[in-house]
């Protein structure tokens, strides 16, 4: 038996389950784990539905299901495959080596195709893990140069996700666009507190006794995209920015990970500016 | 528009969440949420369907999805009603007040219906909370007289529940067997660390870094029936027996009321010695 | 044995632990635990010492700590006593009740004197816990005659501090001059993220995964004054902003509880608009 | 001006803080940071001094302090230096992988010297990280020329510590003794819950609703070691002990990572089967 994936987002209306659960039954699909969430305010229907499966005709049923649904529903079935990514650094070292650590050991849920940087200081670390590392350098460059060369270098892949595993440029609407919901970026703060430059030094100044991390997709306004998830840690007062700084690193890693985890396993709706989050 | 919450535990086959969901659609409740689970190791199925409703039959809906589900499938439909509940207690305030509190602010979401101790000293202030307090005093008294005269007090009143609030007193497996799954018990450790007596005690000696509690229903083996909830929080050197136990109060009144709103809730379905949860 | 507080606040300078630690050992002090540290941007040096005494001549002491301290210092010779405190309420229970069940039972670290609220609702429960309750309504007057009301009441009693308890109106700079970090608020949110009013439907409309409360000391600034502790905990999509507060008010009771156990064991300094906390 | 530690562990007496920092100013040594602790049921002095120096002379400075203490007192003098660890392995990678990392990127505070494994499966990625790795196998071996090949190995490096990251073989009490209070073994679980084998099997067994890891220095007795620090994490009814051991692996990799930071930064004393952490 197989373990397929049924992701489901539409408008709210009575009976969908009912809809959806009957067509899987005729297609002799057990249901393992269902998890359904109505935003009652948005008035639209999420479902992530785990189930075990054997020689499922996966066109068909999505056919079926769109069928059954409210027009303009978003059906997906998944088999479960790894996804292939892309992550963009700069020359932090700590979120990077979590994700190609996992990576060479094949825990990720996803296949990592290359690294690009704009320093060069982490292409012997990605290669050594066996990723390949294209360096390209932002010096001299005007913003939309710079980028169409990155573009250039993703376009080498068919990607489904883009890590920015401490990529300290801010990119363009333009890029954004050309992938929607599929850049995924590590906020070195608790997200909305001290958006921008330098939040460590911005918590130090204010004497917070806690710090975080924000992961989340990136959309045009600066780190106002819909958040994956966030987590905080203590700090006191014999921290000073640098040392928010380091503590900071630990989470942003385990925060980018718990994110990457989450999107690879297919848990994560955007809708609108917010994301709903089957744990 | 009401709620109504449709509970099921029954064993686990093909079509169930298509069997349930069609009755419920023909009974035009349009589901909230749903949260389903399956136990694969036992074979079991368990959901919890939270329903906007109006009008509904509420006998006719649950014959129709007993009719629809496997042999002995257990079937609840709950409009939403408080709890009625009793405390037992012994000399310690710091969970009883809390649970007093909220239920004389109504956000308890069961009524205390009394409070039972083997001391005199949270008559008070039971009392000023606007709740009756029955004194069994344990001394001189044989267990199984003791727990008659309890048995006695709480007879007076229909009980959903009956919580130990740091009740001291190990109770017989004739009282357990009488109220089967309704007994919660906060145990004043991270069970199954320092089963029994003096868990601070013991925690101080082994040198932990953490202490914990753990609210459980109550069955026939000392601190072994199904946990609810649990929680853990740092200690270190300066922390000695008494001062755990001090920051123990804090973790064991916020686990208890924890589980109080997850049970009230209807949310844990009990299973062999474990839980489940839909938090 | 009695226990002595030592708390000094100074210019660093080499020598000062070796000189106030000569000073103890003379005056037969054995220091049971000494946290001490130095700001060092700020040059600014902190210690509180706890030592175990019989018969100390605390004046004697004080001076000639005074004495080899550099100009300015503050230092505190402090005898184990409870604080005397007035708890300022509008309507909300949930942070009030939880101070008034630790007075009742006597382990707050500190005597409530009074209670005052510009709602009545809270009357019964404070008098119930044996707490005097003045009720000093804001409605029709100006902010100036109101605050004159409160001050009239608080002049009273000779306190401590002023535990705002979810005291819904913002009090003027007349006000905190009058009570020099003497004020403790509790913010219904992670500062700085959700500044100001309406926190909770911030946090909602924004998505966040985590939020917070913050306990503070107020200053001028609406909620800018020193942080004295900060917690959180996390939410998800089913969260709407009601239920978002629901939770918030676990967070509240718990982070004001903590700031007050550490204000009230003299464990705060406060030095420009944050603080030094000895945990 | 350089950064100096002073650690000192000595019998309690009236008046030591006194000496010690006497001593130290005579020396010119600005105390930054001291943190200090008396163990009062044992009567014993624990202190951490971290002072700013300049042309310190350590061997008198040491000799010094060592008259001034009461006799048997542990003196200790750390100009700051990465210590010399070596790493014991089996086959799982996520502790090891984390600590070869920030070895790589020189931020553990140590050197790791070489990787020690009884499968060779972890000998790729140590090597890549420019690490030598000894593979020892453990088969067909007694325990006793099994831990000889080890020993010999570990001879030729001069090293402060020995850290078991996931290192699945029963050390015996005569490599214990060689090593006192030099080894440090993550456990996984939260000591002293689950002792011994397969403690995710027993805790999905119990169906507890958090699983932990216990850092701690290895003595004769089996997980019975003076614990350094643990942490927590929440599991649910949808963990098997499959995925309990998965999600087990992130808080391993986390508890050792700062059990290492807080020992190779000389924060942790050993006492009895306890430790003494100035975090």
């Amino acid at each position: 038996m197989d373990k397929l994936l049924v992701l489901i987002q539409c408008k709210d209306e009575v009976g969908l389950v009912a809809n959806i659960t009957r067509i899987l039954a005729t297609h002799q699909l057990n249901i393992i784990a269902m998890r359904e969430f109505v935003d009652e305010e948005e008035q639209r229907f999420f479902a992530r539905i785990s189930c075990s499966a054997s020689n499922t005709n996966i066109d068909q049923l999505k056919l079926e299901l769109e069928k059954a649904l409210p027009e303009n529903a978003f059906v997906n079935v998944v088999p479960k495959a790894d996804k292939r990514v892309a992550v963009l650094v700069t020359k932090e070292f700590h979120c990077l080596s979590d994700i190609l650590i996992r990576n060479y050991f094949r825990t990720l849920g996803a296949e990592v195709k290359c690294v690009i940087g704009n320093y060069e200081n982490l292409k012997a670390l990605s290669e050594k893990l066996e990723v390949p590392f294209h360096y390209v350098s932002h010096e001299g460059l005007p913003k939309e140069k710079f980028e169409e060369l990155i573009i250039e270098e993703l376009g080498q892949y068919q990607l489904d996700y883009i890590v920015l595993a401490k990529f300290m440029r801010i990119i363009s609407p333009a890029f954004v666009a050309k992938y929607q919901h599929k850049i995924i970026n590590i906020h070195h703060s608790f997200l909305p507190a001290f958006i921008g430059a330098s939040p460590y030094q911005q918590a130090f100044k204010r004497g917070v006794k806690i710090i975080g991390a924000t992961a989340h997709f990136v959309t045009d306004d600066l780190d106002e995209g819909p958040i994956i998830t966030q987590q905080t840690i203590h700090v006191n007062h014999t921290y000073d920015a640098k040392q928010m700084a380091i503590a900071g690193r630990e989470i942003e890693k385990s925060v980018l990970s718990k994110a990457l985890e989450l999107v690879f396993d297919d848990r994560v709706f955007v809708v609108g500016n917010k994301t709903v989050v089957f744990e």
